[in-house]
């Protein structure tokens, strides 16, 4: 089973909205097939493992990080395939929350006499697709918050200065990041600042769909993520206040507006949360300033936090922190983590948490 | 080595200022004597592990974390009873710093005849004694900065609630730190706002001197760390502007209070640093406000940082963090950590590192 969770790793970033999965074919003790699903739209993990096999696979054991699917998508059902190939066991890691599999796949196989165990290293294949996990049940996207900062707090200096806080190999995890999920979402207001790319630099990199949350389209027109769209694919999320005349130069420039309602003077990141995830954006990566960090919070649209911690201290009462706004007043009201893992990256420690929900 | 790691280890908190030490006696394989360095002015590790066997300890091996004395202090050498009981080999975890032993305890083992291996898990016995190892050689104490915040670096909501951010397992391992560490040091702002007691609350605890930094003696005179003077004592720290009548009623309450020069206008936390080393303080846990943490690392007297990072975040961009002060303008400025590492207590993650000097 490590071995077809190493195997669905490799189809990191470019899966999206499917789920990552890897399988083996185990006979006599020997690997005798393996494969994985590697992109949207072809063959999945359990037909590569299958097809890659050399010889029989009738009577073998097949490792499958995730159930098996019942039914008929791009591609024909695996399960059906396991039963026509005469494969006499089956281990799965988890069940697929898909509410056209949710069990339908194993029950498949068993009725017709495969023997089937699930739950084999079920925590790491289930953290394998928390993404999917999310997205298939609720439609709407997994939101990572990511944020990089010194040890007392800080994402940059009382001057500004931010360029770079953590060290050269968490910023190529953080491209890593970039690639695997499907959108990165930033504010205006660093866009304005920074002029930022926003896109996975990394070997063999899939850009994100970059979101801008902009509520009056302050956004200057000669934006990098404007202007190099042939990159990557640019939202700017405003509100209806908005200037129409300003959406539509937005538009005639290629760029995707959508247009939410007001929350408190700003975008309704709940709606644009649901509309992302209409669109088929299934994560985002949260590298939103300070404020926009709050609002994501307080709308309770992240998921997950991931945050690089340096090892310096900075200072300065004035020096600007990852999450501002108005903040909790009472520290029963703060946003809870659950599950905080940490470890070290390079120099750097980073970080990781869930939102309690 | 492990097994005299682990009796030193018990002594922690009351040795002050000498070092922390284990030995163990083994002959044929068996473990026949242990002991460790209990209490200040009482016998060494080695003399009582050499008394604690029940036989005879000639021919045997002694595993001992720190170099053995030579020389005589409130005890007679270590050195010379290992030869007069006929120890065949000494295995020493570290070399002793202290001017006074300095390798000529090993050479005098060496020299009769001992055979000696030095740096058995050095690192973790040279990790043990990081107080006595500053202070035998600066006579300055070693400073702990601790500080406890959420994941956005916040140690406090917006409105200054701050019990507890960290959990109940991080506050009773600071209760610890506050055994083990001779003395404990804050700003004035700390005792005018929460009126903290700064005693350790454990079994069985020491209670660290309390160190209060107030150039212009502002501190109440009803302040808990004034009036309780029988469960620890209280030193205050001010400049040689603060006035002089107050001085003299904070001696006629039975304080101690130590004037320094200004610098910048507030106490020279250099100068006051070398006159605790000199009243034979070895070690300073320091849970300043964020102004005075800034000034002791500006001031380089830091040794050593401790961060508790909840599992929460708070939010807030008028919420107090850990270190304030003016900061930083430049990144390359920054306060560099090195050995940063990271553990889990309780629901609290624990960042330790050291300031480069």
């Amino acid at each position: 089973m490590q071995l077809a969770l190493n195997l669905a790793k490799k189809g990191k970033g470019w899966t999206s909205p499917n789920p990552l999965v890897g399988a083996v074919v185990v006979k006599d003790g020997r690997v005798i097939g393996q494969g994985y699903h590697e992109t949207y739209g072809q063959p999945h993990a359990e037909v590569n493992a299958v097809a890659s096999a050399k010889e029989d696979v009738a009577g073998a054991t097949l490792y499958v990080t995730l159930e098996p699917c019942s039914h008929l998508g791009r591609t024909p059902p695996c399960s059906d395939l396991l039963i026509e190939k005469k494969i006499q066991r089956v281990v799965v890691g988890t069940f697929d929350p898909n509410p056209l599999v949710a069990g339908k796949g194993i029950e498949r196989i068993r009725n017709a006499g495969v023997e089937v165990d699930v739950g084999v290293l079920e925590k790491e294949c289930q953290l394998l697709n928390e993404v999917f996990m999310k997205y298939i049940i609720t439609k709407e996207p997994f939101v990572v918050m990511k944020t990089a900062m010194s040890l007392d707090g800080k994402i940059a200096t009382v001057t500004g200065e931010s360029q770079w806080i953590s060290g050269e190999a968490s910023r190529q995890q953080v491209h890593n990041l970039r690639h695997e999920l499907s959108g990165i979402m930033v504010g205006v207001e660093t866009v304005i600042r920074d002029d930022p790319k926003l896109t996975a630099r990394g070997p063999n990199s899939k850009n994100p769909i970059r979101i801008v949350v902009d509520s009056q389209l302050r956004i200057p027109l000669a934006s990098t993520v404007l202007t190099q769209q042939d990159t990557a694919k640019t939202i700017v999320a405003a509100t209806e206040r908005a200037d129409s005349e300003r959406v539509k130069t937005l538009k005639q420039m290629g760029v995707e507006v959508i247009v939410t309602k007001e929350k408190s003077g700003r975008v309704d990141l709940r709606e644009l949360m649901k509309t992302l995830g209409a669109m088929g954006i299934d994560s985002v990566l949260l590298e939103g300033g300070a404020a926009l960090n709050f609002s994501a919070l307080e709308e309770g649209i992240v998921d997950k936090m991931q945050v690089y911690i340096a090892p310096k201290i900075i200072g300065g009462k004035h020096a600007k922190t990852a999450v501002e706004g108005a903040g909790v007043a009472d520290l029963k009201e703060a946003f809870q983590l659950n599950r905080m893992t940490a470890g070290m990256v390079g120099e750097d420690l980073v970080v990781e948490g869930y939102l309690d929900k």
